[in-house]
């Protein structure tokens, strides 16, 4: 079977245009039902985990197509094609947020150590929606503070005790020497451990520097 | 009775050295019980409605002193004083957006017709804290679609009739020629009318231009 796919971002431009299109065809012979679910898992750990301003759109659209021109999908073949249509979703998804109205870096915000997987998703977009956070990520600036800032913004009235986040890039501690050469990399994970359980989350998001502002603030109406 | 005050201010800097710190004295004689009332109702009107980046800082501070030099405040006296003091602080507290990180302009607000206050002043930080709404006051861009996107991303899920928000700024319609004159100004108030009930907020917000990004992405630790 084959999964083909396309989609337009990012940002919301204008609520009454179509803002984030995708569209995923295939010619595998799936069942409507089955199809709806996985559809829902894909596009809840793609499109639904990337950021690249934080404002929803009216019009975002993620629509499956299959023509079912194939064989019938039955046993391992339904959570393979899963699989493959998840794969399929987060990689568009993260060209949605390279291609991000003036982004110059994708970074993935992976959270470790959380209470449970809400806590998790919440810090996770804190850090990555932080004017602060985005705007270090463009400076290229290590800037500890800020995420831990975001964090504790985060965890205000949390139960339980909460811990000074460890940060590291790419598996680097943020605050050794070589983490200045990740964090010039476009592409990097920004890993936030917690320390308080056992649940994570990731979210992608792009940087905030000045071609941002340029793109939205001269654009007019 | 004479009241002064100093303040400094805004942006999450790092949360290890001090960031908004606010200063009153007075030589009011006012009981420390009525006092912290007063200061708490000040503070909630004032500090804690202005926003440069969303960000909290752990060391935003409010301190009033009060040395009792004067008579003890009686009557009338103690909701003057109550009110000559949210006066104050609410000036520091516009003082402090307009010295903002990078700011450019210093907009007011101000939600009306909300169902309820919490509603208000949801729908008053959404729109405020805008990236995409930022961006467009800092180009002097009467963009309506990005506030009823903010609009319509805070209301998500309310309960009961959602309509169009009707937009003006200082009275004037968003639509009108003679807005982009206003939205020209240092200051100037963003009103957004909801239509679903008689509650209201106001909060003060910079803008999002390259000044903003030019601090916070070419500062590093």
């Amino acid at each position: 079977m084959t999964i083909g796919a396309a989609a337009k971002g990012a940002g919301m431009i204008r609520p009454d245009m179509a803002t984030m299109l995708a569209f995923v065809t295939t010619d595998a012979h799936v069942p409507a039902g089955p199809l709806q679910a996985m559809v829902a898992d894909a596009a809840a750990s793609s499109f639904n985990r990337i950021s690249v301003d934080a404002q929803m759109s009216p019009s975002d659209t993620l629509l499956v197509m299959a023509s079912a021109q194939g064989p019938p999908l039955e046993g391992d073949d339904l959570p393979r094609f899963a699989e493959g249509l998840a794969a399929v979703c987060r990689w568009l998804a993260i060209q949605m947020v390279k291609d991000g109205e003036g982004s110059d870096h994708a970074v993935r915000v992976v959270v470790r150590g959380a209470a449970d997987a809400a806590e998790a998703e919440a810090v996770a977009r804190a850090v990555g929606e932080s004017a602060l956070v985005k705007t270090a990520i463009n400076g290229r600036d290590p800037n500890w503070g800020r995420i831990s800032q975001a964090v504790g913004q985060a965890l205000a009235g949390a139960d339980g005790e909460v811990h000074e986040p460890v940060v590291s890039v790419d598996g680097v501690p943020f605050s050794s020497e070589e983490a200045t050469e990740v964090i010039a990399r476009e592409e990097y994970d920004l890993e936030v451990a917690l320390g308080r359980g056992d649940a994570g989350a990731a979210i992608w998001v792009s940087d905030l520097g000045h071609s941002y502002v340029t793109i939205n603030a001269e654009y007019h109406t």
